[in-house]
């Protein structure tokens, strides 16, 4: 293993390989426990016979707001769809701020109402919480945590290791929104289309599928580090290859097009309203119509299939035909994108 | 009510009448639901007919190490006593970091590491975390939010609503240690006796003094804004009165003398290694003789009672034989003391 840097670094935030190097050489050591150990979205324990869910995530977007959403409305989603990928029911979250001193109130509530209406969307309740004010330039205007619980849904089995080579790989919609959307805010891009967010609760599509097909192998939402970064997650941990095709990936154009302008690469851009399907071909299409239905998903699709060969690894086909290896983020793309 | 200012203030993150404010004026409008509105250190909630209890708190404490633990103690000791206090039985916490550009390695493990030993101590496991990290100035070096999960005690009780006149109040121990020992490292005090954080895990003593007695109709730990205000919330969320004796209430003489000098009052406080107790007067000697036997509650005695005159509101038996009305913490002493 290389040698961990004496000092941290942004890319130690980016959901990449530098996150992974902090969590293997410093949490897992020291933490060490199962749940910790399986590195899902979130832990799944169980409570006097009772299946649970437990995720965590704090939020530092900048700017607070953005075409498509607030920090409020992100920390909710995020959490909510957290728990969904890990197979469970979304109930509880509880909210922790940290609010810089002079924050206007009038945002402040602006953000509370956010995750008010979005707890509503997705079913849930705010049922704890903590407030913490620090002076001036002691922390960018507000940071939210939440954390949730839910329950287990029955006979489901979200696991990498049920993803197996032959499998069909569905997005569940256009990559990049959510990242190119904060980006272009943050720093006053005049875009020709306005890109807004895809931030959403996804925990009622979730159930949906999960009810109607059980057999769903693995979910995953492709949030920082993008679709590379998560597929190359799964790859490792179920030890299958992964084969993309660049011609079916679905970015929008005005998208792709803020991407080939700056520099950056829409499969590790963050997204916060999709969610990733490891399940048999033949119930690709029962997944995609179930996805189709419904506005949060109406551009689903397959992107790739599992494959035997490359284990470990993510290979894109280009659209000119080449292969390409899709490593995980290195260093950090887009800092506080969520 | 008053106007809410248009600003948010440090005094809304004191735990004192501007946290309430802000509490009541907004969260609990936006997010109404039954668990929050109990306003107890977490949240009761059944899944699945398990009970459990579900809380959080963000920690921002500066200095970040302080003489008798340091940022990460104080995350693992804060939410495994806030589900203490709640009757249940602490078993899973998550852990989310925000973390600064360039903060020293060294010092990240060595805050890891006291989560870890605390976790132990506690006998919980931190299950789920997350870590984000904003550019230089975005954090003062690191910001850490633990929830956590527990499992309720069968058979107990502890409810605002179970406090009557005629109970005692007991104090597990000397008041004030955690917030003078915090502020003097802040600010490089030189004292005759050096003061060390009381912070502790209480879940071990708390299970077993409930274990024993399960008539406790209360407990609370009294962190930000100290004894009085715990004792406020309580009076008023119980509709009685409380009757203290400045003669009965624990504070070490180096703790006075530093308040003293700069114009603190102790029962004002926080603390992160206590518990106040409310318990009928024939069962007090009980809980006593069980908290003289540990480490952590040795000095423990009772400081008052409740009454039935002066429904809501806390007063002093002072040293000299008046009596003081003690309000809620209105402002802020002492920011970012946990």
């Amino acid at each position: 293993m290389h040698k961990m840097p004496e000092q941290i670094l942004l890319g130690h935030g980016s959901g990449g390989r530098l996150s992974q190097d902090l969590i293997k050489n410093i949490m897992l050591p020291a933490f060490q426990n199962q749940a910790l150990a399986e590195m899902h979205d979130g832990a799944r324990l169980t409570i006097n016979g009772t299946k649970l869910a437990f995720t965590t995530d704090s939020y530092v977007v900048k700017p607070r707001f953005f075409p498509g959403g607030n920090i409020g409305k992100l920390a909710v989603c995020g959490t909510v769809n957290d728990l969904a990928v890990c197979g469970a029911q979304p109930l509880y979250l509880s909210a922790g701020f940290i609010l810089e001193e002079g924050l206007s109130m009038a945002e402040f509530r602006q953000i509370v109402a956010s995750m008010a209406e979005m707890a509503a969307a997705a079913g849930v309740e705010i049922v704890t919480g903590d407030t913490k004010v620090v002076e001036k330039g002691a922390v960018d205007g507000i940071y939210i945590n939440t954390a949730g619980v839910g329950a287990m849904l029955p006979g489901v089995q979200i696991a990498a290791n049920r993803v197996k080579p032959g499998q069909d790989i569905i997005v569940s919609g256009f990559l990049g929104d959510h990242a190119i959307a904060v980006m272009s805010e943050r720093h006053g891009l005049t875009l020709p289309a306005q890109i807004v967010s895809d931030c959403a609760p996804l925990n009622k599509l979730i159930q949906k599928l999960l009810t109607e097909v059980p057999e769903i192998a693995m979910l995953r939402d492709p949030t920082r580090g993008g679709l590379a970064t998560t597929l190359n997650e799964i790859a490792v941990d179920a030890g299958v290859g992964v084969m993309l095709d660049e011609n079916l990936i679905p970015v929008r154009p005005e998208v792709q097009a803020v991407c080939a302008l700056l520099g950056f690469d829409s499969l590790y851009l963050a997204n916060e309203g999709k969610v990733i399907v490891f399940v048999e071909k033949e119930l690709s299409e029962k997944v995609l119509t179930i996805m189709h239905q419904t506005e949060t998903a109406g551009a689903a699709c397959v992107v790739g299939t599992v494959t035997e060969k490359m284990s470990g690894q993510v290979v894109l086909k280009t659209k000119i035909g080449g292969l390409r290896l899709l490593d995980m983020l290195s260093g950090e793309q887009l800092p506080r994108i969520c």
